[in-house]
């Protein structure tokens, strides 16, 4: 399963891109969209329409994994965070990819063990889960560490569902629940 | 000048285009785009995009006339609203449409007189001011009093701008800022 995770801005929209394979995750790129501080919103979000739509051609994700809509309590960030989010959907339902959404605190107990984990935590844990030789940028790390969460939500999330509809678990579900109980960092490999 | 308004929504979008030709404003084409309330956020921006997309094709609008982004109390109405207004502003960027941006207040102002006009009689203003046999709805009233509004301010903004300059005004935009004294009530024809 390839996983896209997006952390939007209208100025610097970080993405990362993880392949989930038997019970592993791998790293396969990330990188920054820089939409340039001098341009019109509008002109911004033409670059970022082509570039990440440009990534997803190349990378042809499964899934977009992008942090939830509302916690933001200023509303013109809320507003302008919209703007670039709309950009990112729209870019993702385009190419049939699915929308995975997970709280901001959710990702960063995922990753570094505690939900107010600052961005330097995350992006070291990044590095450190990812085996990548050099620390990546805080928004591509934001994006990655979405990724990763999803990669390892998602099995479980399936796992506790089946449990929730009373449907006869897979034993690698039921394997998955169990894991459940270890708790916080997130394990190098992901059972899937 | 074709302009093109536009009242963002996530669930129904407003436009509506008019064309300014010597001193007047003429009705083209107005119409709401229903995105759907069962359809996630995602597919709704496709939907909206899709179709605002066709209406920019078929009525080549040179600007677009939209609310100001920050009015907003409400951090999740303003994200939401922003996600819609982000696909807007791209569909825009894309055609290369120059963007116009008025404060709700100031087009409520220039269309029914009052800051404070509710939706009611900016929708009767806009059908008596170009003529339409019925009274379009809210969503796309909204989107015809913001093309107008641009008619009618573009001009007199240039006229005001020359003034501060100091450049010479060209006579019709002298006749322009003698018209602004008027105030209020937005005239039938507009002076360019």
């Amino acid at each position: 399963m390839i996983t896209l995770g997006i952390d939007p801005g209208t100025r610097h929209l970080g993405w990362g891109v993880v392949r989930a394979e038997a019970n592993r995750i791998f790293h396969v790129a990330h990188g920054v969209i820089n939409a340039g501080a001098t341009l019109s919103l509008a002109e911004r979000l033409q670059i970022i329409d082509d570039q990440l739509g440009a990534v997803i051609e190349k990378y042809r994700p499964s899934v977009g994994s992008v942090e939830t809509l509302f916690f933001h309590k200023d509303p013109q960030a809320a507003a302008k965070l919209g703007h670039a989010r709309g950009v990112v959907l729209l870019n993702l339902a385009r190419a049939s990819v699915i929308v995975a959404e997970y709280p901001p605190a959710h990702v960063k107990r995922a990753i570094a063990g505690k939900g107010n984990a600052d961005k330097r935590q995350v992006a070291l844990m990044i590095r450190a889960l990812l085996a990548l030789p050099v620390t990546p940028s805080a928004d591509a790390a934001d994006a990655l560490a979405l990724a990763v969460t999803h990669c390892r939500r998602a099995p479980l999330d399936s796992a506790l569902e089946a449990r929730r509809s009373g449907l006869p678990a897979h034993p690698a579900l039921a394997q998955l629940l169990r894991g459940k109980r270890r708790g916080g960092i997130i394990a190098r490999g992901v059972h899937s």
